[in-house]
């Protein structure tokens, strides 16, 4: 499937990654070399762009920056035009295409259209996230669940969802996408969902990017914690524990990892 | 960081994604090329290790399909050795690196010996499954979570732990890696976690492959299914809707799916 050439008339539902070109998959990058238009988010920088070829038409559908606003609907009559014309259409979205993206409204509108439509995974802002940090997401010994939350919806307007209704398990690793509130109003969620104090819990700022801003703090001090500039993910989880451990002390973090993960697990 | 050139004495830990070689980020498919040795997992296909470099060593440390048994620690030593003679050593995991895969030890081991590492995120089954089916993960309408649980490690000689403890949450897409049990325990335990007899389920076999099988049903009929060869991935939750009217009627989808989310959602 995937060797096949650019096909005229389809959408592709294609994930940018987190922002660095190198992170899209070779398919993702033929994609963008061959396609005649690409519909891009606000979040897609100019260094993903710049893959795209020499005569692809690169028009943004971001609802934000203060541009005229585009509403989901008239995303998908620009996509389906562009088929029905015959063109090759990129439908380019940051991260993994079918995560907190209105992937489903998307789908569902090309299908009911009758366009044949391909699908290209990306990698999602945690995974990107954790690489950058050389953290692991899911750790034998303390987390054997990875959670991705929305904290807010891109396209609310509204005040956002609660992050979890009950108690959340503590052999996970959180991460919350669009987190749409303070660092104050996440830890008293995340007490509230029944996490101890000592959980370490992290704000990064453009994560996987030169911006990257990293701020790590246990669940009992990190309403004290600067978040930083949109995009944030905030990850909460024992397998963080070493990075808590280096914003600590900043020295002998190798030498006394072995002893707090000893202490967690036991 | 990513357009640095290949170093040696380095461990690049790399996902190589869901087995189609088109999947691969670009920065680990130029890595492939240019390392000294490829340290890979049973799950990694010939297709991938087919970037490999004409000179790049290729050596298998897998713990299953009968071959001499590898000890964890012994690729400890052997990542380490390997980047202490000064090569360029790429530990190659299917997937994403940093989920599901032993990355805790690996990273620690390699911290504690002092040996640079990068570590380059992949395309981690469920987005691969997603989009081999063209089905939403989340879905604003019923599903703002994605919850990624190892059923079983492959590592792991004792049965299988919990899926979970207590309630799951309705508005979440589950993903259970590795499930380790068969379809009927698997529904046992997801009702027994409070989810719905309707909630429709999906067995993927070997995802995003020439050999992919999907097998769809509600849950409360999800005990009869047949789950396909390994590797298994299991989605359960609502945004797979779609699916679970794909396999009952073959016909009509598009005319019913409006109508069956309306229902799910009002």
């Amino acid at each position: 499937m995937s060797a096949e050439p650019t096909r005229k008339g389809t959408v592709y539902l294609v994930g940018a990654g987190p922002g660095d070109p190198d992170l899209l998959t070779l398919r993702a990058a033929r994609l963008l070399r061959d396609a005649d238009i690409v519909l891009y988010d606000d979040l897609v920088p100019e260094a993903v762009l710049a893959l795209c070829g020499e005569r692809t038409l690169r028009t943004s559908v971001g609802k934000r920056c203060g541009r005229a606003r585009i509403t989901q609907a008239g995303i998908h009559t620009l996509m389906i035009d562009s088929a029905r014309r015959g063109l090759a259409v990129v439908r380019l979205k940051s991260g993994d295409p079918l995560v907190f993206g209105r992937a489903a409204e998307e789908l569902h509108s090309l299908r009911t259209a009758g366009i044949p439509v391909e699908v290209v995974p990306g990698v999602s802002a945690v995974f990107a996230a954790g690489a950058a940090m050389q953290v692991p997401l899911t750790d034998r010994r303390s987390a054997s669940k990875l959670i991705l939350i929305a904290g807010q919806h891109a396209s609310d307007k509204t005040a956002p969802q609660p992050l979890w209704t009950g108690t959340l398990p503590l052999d996970a690793t959180l991460a919350i996408y669009m987190p749409g509130r303070d660092a104050a109003a996440i830890a008293q969620e995340l007490r509230a969902a029944g996490l101890p104090a000592d959980l370490p819990c992290v704000a990064v700022s453009h994560a996987a990017t030169r911006q990257q801003h990293v701020a790590a703090a246990p669940l009992s001090r990190f309403a004290g914690v600067t978040m930083g500039a949109a995009p944030v993910l905030v990850l909460a989880g024992y397998a963080m524990a070493p990075l808590l451990l280096d914003a600590a002390s900043g020295h002998d973090l190798e030498q006394t990892v072995d002893a707090v993960l000893a202490t967690i697990t036991s």
